[in-house]
């Protein structure tokens, strides 16, 4: 089995890697498209029958005799951020098709279907719809909207795709019993842990919130600082402060979006604008955080004699996976800890849709996340291509 | 009096005002230009013959029978930055009009010549370099490099001059015995002094410093606060620290400029670039500011693992204007406060030069400078007008 998993990960890791040791992967682009074309050969070569949707996910079906019901479905993407990791997305997709390798030597036939699933669009980065594939196929995106999305060329979706394909709806999908994605961990839980695996309790909340701070444009060199109204100090407290308070209580708050006017080296700005990404285990605790932010911004907001406005640009609700089914199988893992996630993932949005759902987390020793440092030990990927095996039996047994 | 400068600044304030309120009076284009006429009407208007040089900049002579010897020179510019203020510039040019007819009513017939100038581009609002008139005519630039000088269109000086002109020292300054340069206050010293008018002393030295703080890009959701190289944490902390400690010492720190890489709202930022425009009473203690902020600003990016480096763009020495002048002219305006200035003026580019130089400032309300706030009371600027006659009556005894 640690044979096949490393083969297909070398022959997969050179595609879309650039210069930098960063990946590009952009839907329906060159690297992307040859991703899926490796996919393609390994599912031919393993007797899988592929099955396409119109929205661009495919799933690899195992089918053996007498399979019947509901379907059991692994799977993640294939595609990356701009200057992405490695290892997201493709290590579900690698570790699926491993795991149908291992459960073939363990003599394991499935009752049920099995499916290797890949999404198309999961993060965004083309056309700015995070798990675009997905909601597409679970109905959460409608076609008619899906229609109009333009890529940064004025390049439609439809036109990426390369013309025909009816978006929707996906029938496959119908046919799923339960889906489990495993994917790398964005974040170092597991190390803080000593395990290489977990299981997903949920995606927190998480919101977008424009921070507006206005002060009063004036010469850098002649305007004392105690006559100043400098939108810049307002926006440096209220950085600092978000960041602390997310720390003491475990959360994510993070400013990395940032314009100030007239941004000019000798004048004082006359407003400063940044974005807070916000992230908290529940609901209510994410609102605690954005009014505690809005509360501390606004006290030095009045010192400084400036203003603050918060405008929320986006705000996703907590997705919980399905809570049995985590335990049951953290069971199966040697009780493997049960974490909660801060990134979105198609997980999230099948579980949205009322599919029961479930995630495995791998260690990644470094934490990094979207960023060519993101890693896992080929000792940890072996691990999750083990536990995947594991859980998929106990599903289709 | 009182009639002429009020007439004067009416019939000048309408030229490159735009809808907000603001000044966009750029060198060699059409509002500036418009001034320009403006100022030779008033000029002939007088009587007085006017020189111009080959840099764009002119000089509005006032030569009565038997006035020989070295000149003495008032002026300032007609230029604003964009969406500037009426009086930066305008009423340094008005109040030596002023003075003249002041001077007239008064019945002074001036023993030396006595020249009412205009400097061009003194903002660097359009080719980058301020007193760009003042120092071509003093040498401080040389002609070759003016002569490389681009706008943001890729227009060069020449070209926007119209052609002909031949850059460099201008001859008429050799006559200049005496400049004086009146100017609106950039601060509020003079409200709190309770005083209309004050004489300079000197100009504080100042630099522009870039501040590249890098770190590590990750994931805005899932990674740990306690895990993060974020470099705009070490940014904020800098700016907050920079503030103060200027606030205590009563110089200047400014961060008006900022980069965020890659900038985007869920990502934790891989580098963060920002301008420092400091300023302080001397090149010893504007040393001292730098390396405290840089010192404050070091330990905070070894608590966030991250990394500062500090890079000077450009650092201008200190100006002191003649003292013993500054100090006659004090006396002569019933003691008038003799305070530093921490903006750039002609009058430093010619105190420079070796010319005796010396300054006044008209008190400004609000403080406000190179903003449609900027402002002085028409008392005031008439009390300006009366300790320019003052001045120049003196000097030209």
């Amino acid at each position: 089995m640690s044979v096949d998993f490393e083969v297909m990960w070398r022959t997969l890791q050179p595609i879309g890697r650039m210069a930098s040791g960063g990946y590009r992967r952009s839907p329906y682009a060159t690297a992307e498209r040859e991703c899926l074309a490796w996919f393609e050969e390994q599912a031919a070569a393993r007797g899988l029958r592929l099955e396409y949707d119109g929205n661009g996910n495919v799933v690899a079906w195992w089918e053996p005799e007498g399979a019947t019901g509901e379907a059991i479905v692994t799977g993640s993407h294939l595609d990356s951020v701009t200057e992405g990791g490695a290892f997201d997305g493709p290590l579900g997709v690698v570790s699926g098709l491993a795991a149908v390798d291992e459960l073939r030597s363990r003599g394991v036939t499935p009752t049920r279907p099995l499916g290797v699933s890949v999404f198309v669009e999961e993060e965004g980065s083309r056309f700015g719809i995070a798990c675009l594939g997905s909601r597409l196929a679970t109905g959460a995106l409608s076609p008619d909207k899906a229609a109009l999305l333009l890529d940064r060329d004025g390049v439609s979706l439809q036109e990426a795709m390369g013309g025909a394909d009816a978006l929707g709806r996906a029938a496959w999908l119908d046919r799923v019993g339960t889906f489990v994605e495993l994917h790398v961990e964005q974040g170092r839980d597991l190390v803080h842990r000593d395990r290489a695996v977990a299981v997903a309790s949920g995606i927190w909340p998480h919101g977008r919130y424009r921070f507006d701070f206005t002060g009063e444009a004036n010469h850098a060199g002649t305007t004392r600082m105690e006559d100043r109204h400098d939108p810049m100090q307002t926006y440096a407290m209220t950085a600092l402060a978000a960041a602390k308070q997310a720390r003491l209580a475990g959360q994510r708050a993070t400013f990395g979006r940032i314009e100030a006017v007239p941004n000019g080296t000798n004048a004082v700005p006359s407003r400063v604008t940044a974005w807070l990404d916000a992230r908290a285990e529940s609901e209510a605790a994410l609102a605690d955080l954005i009014a505690g932010i809005e509360r501390q911004g606004g006290e030095r907001a009045e010192r400084d004699g400036t203003r603050l406005v918060l405008t929320p640009e986006s705000v996703s609700p907590e997705v919980t996976f399905d809570i049995p089914l985590a335990h049951r199988l953290a069971k199966v893992l040697d009780d493997a800890p049960i974490i909660p996630t801060q990134a979105g993932h198609d997980a999230g949005v099948l579980a949205d849709a009322g599919i029961p759902t479930a995630m495995l987390f791998v260690r990644n020793p470094t934490g990094v996340s979207h960023a060519p440092d993101e890693h896992a030990e080929i000792a940890d990927c072996l691990a999750g291509v083990q536990a995947l095996a594991d859980v998929l039996a106990e599903l289709v047994a």
